[in-house]
Formats: structure tokens, sequence, C-alpha cells
């Protein structure tokens, strides 16, 4: 089980969350229960740090940043304790849950978990203080922002877990946003893929590194609510879903900024001189289309970029505009993507075609398009939103009875 | 160099705090700095446990209140380095500084520093988390309220260090308390003796188990200002003492209230059926007097206990009444305890009979005496505080030309 950091937002929500972990306990179940720091307190850490120096040693934000789970874990083990349930608080080091050495982002090695297995047989339920780790310098490190659901699959991994709950304020995964569609209906489960496509977009559900481990290690994943008593999503393999439907879902990305340069000199190598200084400067580039040049000398490059990058984009390819050669470079803030998700499309042709032939039908111009195994997504103007994702949503028969 | 809660009260007081670390390091001196957590925090953390629970497991409490020294440490680390002083954290389990398992108020048993020492070679600067170790069961233990200068103290010893500077919000040991007498001067030395019993009489700059520490280790600690440049007060053995003054100090503590029981029956074990059961409910009995019974069969009792303890003490005695067979019971919390302190009193007679003489002159009644090797203390009335103090400082030539 593992709780967010809007779950264990003061005593009375971790006394929320120790009764449900009891509940679990009483069905006779061996639970392990990953905690985050409750809701702000990691701002206030990380905010502590900035202003301590601009360039901070990540090894001591780890230790800094570390603590709020530390806090978590111990006060959810006395509630537990408390109810009458037998529970003891495990931070990282103590696991220990082994990561490399990339302090603020790092990635799990190993979970030692056999002293968590050998007190199940005694009955004690194991609070993990999640987002933490050890390197092999003995120094904390932690997992990236989110990273308590990693911490938690990883676990799972770990002690051969059953499944992995990862209690929210959403009560499951959605065929599209509910508060857009109002028609969008709970799924009952959804593929490994397709949920990396989603939290890859954006939906903030989950931490994209846990469901890539989650699907390396076959932990079978379910999101549902801490405050509410629905069954959620399961996130499971290909295989345990009998009935596939071809698409999934439709989601939509608003942090999306479209920068277009026309009249670029088409020789070998600009490419790079354009993507290696926004690269350099920490610049995610997205989608990138670049107009068929016929002939000619010089072609059109159209790409997206986060729209807070934007400003800074801009900055960089200015600076560079000799260089690259560039006529005129023109960025368009009020862009959305928007994207068909769902792992029946490997088996079925027509699928792109459906999505272009709706929006053709609400006359909403694509303005990039670009596709993965499992899903398309279409650049658009911001103001369709609402409409596309509707449309597409009916298109595709997700709307709910 | 020890700093406590008010001198790392936010990110300015920490970059004050790294400037007088740097400052050391620039003389040449290899540093190791202890730090407490931010002002509050502790007590917030202790609120949380409080609210999760009645009764809680130790061993969580110190996973929880822990953490409050770790967020210091790591932010003095990013300071440091901020300044170009090469700097890392330590928190307890690292060092490791290896303590008994009584969690919440853990007895330091061994102080690892070999590495610490290694890295002062390499010109690092050791931020040590205070207040918190490890027990043999690999679980983070914490060595009770005000236990970082206890950390420090064991720190220094471990290290062989030259000296152990507890930085405070005062600047020094005076000979009294600076808002009753106006004259009262700070001490360049003090003897471990004397401040083990001003410690004890409820000064609350050092921690009485640190200064037990200090003085079997012979650690020379020194206590000064966060915040001011003056040169403190030295805590060291009497033999470095030259001139020894025969008093030191003059103390007071109003935290005192006074139990009479009359009329109680003068027959062997009436004394353990009495401090037995206030033992028993955590009440400590500080001076006792018992009235010599000239062939009479019952006696007085008096004896002190702290005044937020009174109305418990009381209750338990009253409960007791048939059990003890007393007259009367009589409490009184308006007493205070003044005494009168130095190593030269051991050598020098007459030093309780200037203070009985002194008070006399002055009209104020002595109501119970106690002495120790180095103290006297007396218990007189409420009112009288500030002249008995001003009183006997002047009598014992302490105050400042």
């Amino acid at each position: 089980m593992k709780f967010g950091g809007t779950s264990v937002a003061g005593i009375d929500r971790i006394r929320n969350v120790a009764q449900r972990v009891k509940a679990e306990v009483d069905r006779g179940n061996e639970v392990a229960v990953v905690v985050s720091a409750m809701a702000g307190v990691t701002n206030q850490l990380v905010d502590y740090a900035d202003q301590a120096a601009k360039l901070y040693d990540l090894r001591e934000y780890d230790v800094v940043v570390s603590s709020g789970e530390q806090v978590t874990a111990g006060l959810l083990a006395i509630i537990l304790q408390d109810m009458g349930v037998a529970a003891r608080s495990w931070l990282g080091w103590q696991i220990p849950l082994r990561t490399d050495a990339a302090h603020g982002n790092a990635r799990i090695e190993a979970v030692e978990g056999a002293e968590i297995v050998r007190r199940f047989a005694e009955g004690q339920v194991a609070v993990v203080a999640g987002f933490q780790g050890i390197d092999v310098q003995g120094r904390i490190t932690t997992l990236g922002r989110g990273g308590s659901d990693t911490s938690a699959v990883a676990l799972a991994a770990g002690l051969a877990a059953d499944r992995c709950d990862i209690y929210t304020d959403v009560d499951g995964i959605y065929t599209s946003d509910p508060r857009i569609v109002t028609h969008a209906r709970k799924l009952e489960k959804i593929t490994y893929e397709e949920m990396l496509e989603l939290a890859s977009l954006g939906a903030k559900v989950l931490q994209t590194r846990s469901v890539e481990l989650a699907m390396k290690h076959g932990v079978r994943v379910r999101v549902l609510s801490s405050f509410e008593n629905t069954p959620g999503t399961l996130v499971v393999d290909e295989e345990e879903i009998v009935e596939q439907a071809i698409v999934s879902g439709i989601t939509y990305s608003r942090d999306e900024a479209k920068v277009t340069l026309n009249s670029v000199p088409d020789r070998p190598g600009v490419a790079a001189r354009i993507f290696g200084p926004l690269a350099d400067t920490a610049i995610n580039v997205d989608m990138i289309v670049q107009n068929v040049s016929v002939g000619g000398e010089t072609t059109g490059l159209t790409f997206t970029v986060r729209k807070s990058d934007l400003e800074r984009a801009v900055k960089v390819l200015e600076g560079l505009r000799d260089d690259i050669g560039y006529a005129e470079l023109i960025a368009d803030p009020d862009v959305v993507k928007v994207s068909v998700i769902g792992v029946g499309m490997r088996s079925h042709a027509g699928v792109a075609q459906s999505m272009f032939r709706t929006l053709a039908e609400k006359g909403i111009n694509i303005q990039v398009i670009s596709t993965s195994e499992i899903k398309i997504s279409v650049l658009i103007a911001e103001e369709y939103t609402e409409l596309a994702v509707r449309s597409l949503h009916s298109a595709y028969g997700l709307d709910a009875d």
C-alpha cells in the first residue's frame, strides 16, 4: 500500500490511512505501507535548500528533503500500534533500499526485504519511508519528485507482493479527464504500456518510472482513492486483459508550446546545431517536424517544448540566428497536444484515420502529428481542446452508457 | 562547535553559523559542528507524536523527532560549501554515534570518529546532526531534550578535540542572573563541579549530562554567544583555575514548592511509606528535613517538590493519610531555593555562616537548608528572592567594580 502527500497531510489523515492498513491486516494480508511526506513538507524543505545556495550539493539536498517521509513513517507506526496493529518504521538505509549515487534522482538497484518478510511472519506491518534509499557510500539518496510511487513498486517487487495498491486523491484511471468529458468512464484495467503513455503525457497519477519498474517486474499495480471505497483501476500486463478495447483513452496536455523556424538552410548538421544547444540548457524537445525540402536550399522546422521553457528556448535560438541561418522564428504558446492511446492499435489499422477524420469534421486543423506504437498525438490550437477531446471520446466509443 | 535551536532558526541564522565555522577554519582549525533542529521544529514534531497516540513506542518517537537535526545539518553543509568551505553532513547512524537502547533518553556508548578525523586531513568540516545516535539494533535513538550539548561533548571526546565551543543565546556563565543582579560578572572560567550544580539548579545553559560527560573525559567546554563576539566562559578542571574564588555564583530556582506533614508517627519505615508512592508517580523530592523527635511519638517532615508536581503530590499524600497517619498537610508554593556555589568552600570554613548571617541581617527566615560539598541551598519565602540574591552576591564579593 502506498499513500501520497495529501493522504497523510495531518494526524487525522494518517489515522485514516492506518484504518485502511488495519482493514487489510484484518483480511489476513501481510502488509508493507510506503508513505510520502505530509503535503507541503517537501516543498518547504526544497525551498530551504534553494534559499541556502543557488547550486547545492545534491547529497546534502537528499539529507534535507528525505526527512519528511521519515516523520510520516514514524507517526504512522505509532498510530498503527495504538490501534493494536504491530508495526515498525523502516527508513531507506534500514531496509536497505539500495540505489545508484545519482543524488536527487537516484535509480533503485536492489531492495533487501528479507528482514521485513521475516517480520511479516510475526504479524508485523512494515511502514516504509518512501522516496529514499542509500548509495554505496552510505549516503541517503532520493528518487526524484513523486519517487514514493517508485519506492512502492520496487518494494512490491522485492517482497514478491501480490499487489501494489497506490492510494491517491483520484479513484482510478479514466478514459479521459472527467472535468472535460462528463461521459468519461473509469477503467477497470489498463496495460502498463498505456499507463506509461498516460504518465509521460502528464497524467500525474503515477510517476513514469514506477510504471516502467512495474512493467519490468510484472508488479500488479492498483490505483485507488484514499478517501472513497471504490475498486480503482488495475495496471497489469496486456495478457491479463481479455477484451482489450482498441483505444483506452484520450488525453491532452496544455503544457506545450510550438516553435517554427522558417527558411533554414537545408544542409547536414543543422538539426544538431539547433537541438544541441537546447539540450545543453535542459530544454526538452518533444514533437519535431521538418518540411520536405523539394530541391530547394532551405527547409522549415517545427517542434514543441514545454510551455514553461518557451521563453528560454526563444532566447537560445535568437542567440544562434547567425549560426543556424534561419530567416524567421515563430513562437506559439496557444497549442495543445491531444493523444489517443490504446494497445489495440497495434493490431488494428485505421485508428489514426478515424482521428484525423473526426478532427476534420469539427474543422480542427492539425499542426503537428507524432505517433508511437500505441499512441497518436496531434498538436492543435488550444481553443479546440474540449471539442477535440469530447469528439474523439465519442468517436472511439468510449462514452459511458 | 555546537549551535542550538535559536542559533539555526532560519536560513539567515544558519548562514551566520557558517560564517563562524569558516572563521575557525580560516584560523587553521579542524572543525566538527554539531547542530540542533531549527527553533520550534522539535516541539512541532513532539506535538505530532502526542497527537498520534497517548502512549507511543519511543523507538518511533525517535524516528520522528530526530528528523529536525537532519534538516539543519544538510542545510549547514550546503551553505558552508557555498562559502567555499569543504563540508559534509553526518547523521548519528553514519558516524556512527552508538548509544544504548533507552529510546527518547539514550546514553552515548561510543563515538567512532575515525572517518571524520581522516577527512579533517583533507580539509573537510564535519557537520553533525545533534541529539541522535544509533542503537545495537540499528534503530535511531535520541538523547533527551537538550541532547545536542551531550552530542557535542561526546564528539569532542571521541575526536580528542582541543575544545568544545557551545554557542548559545547567552554570552557565558555569570556570577548570578543579570536580570536580578545588575552587578553580576561574567566568569572567565568555572569548574565542571560548579557548572554541574548550576545545571542541576535549572540554569538552562548546558544540559546536566553534557557537563558530567565533559568532566569524565576532561573536555574543555566553552560557553559563548552565537550573536556577539565575546570570549564566553570556559568550563574546565579545578586545577586549571589558578586563583579560585571561594564562591563562584549565587543562583535561585523558583520552581520549588514546600510540603509539610505535621504529627507523623515517628517509627521505622514511615519515610519509605511517604516517599515511595511519590517516586512511583514520578514526583522528584529534593530537600528533606525531619524534625528531631525528642522522646515524642510523632515528628514533623518537610520537603520540596517541583512546583508543577505540587498538586499531584498533595493528591498522592491525601490518599495515604490513613496509611501514614499524619495530622496535617501544609502545601506552600510561594518559596524559592537560593544557592551559593563554589568549589572553594571545600577548603574554607565559614561560607555557610556568612550566608545565614547575611540573610538574617535582611530579616529573611530560612525554612529549609541543604548542602553538598560545593553548594549551600536555603529555602526562603519567594517574595525575598531578589533581596536575598543581591545581598549574597555583595556579601561574597562577587559584585563587578
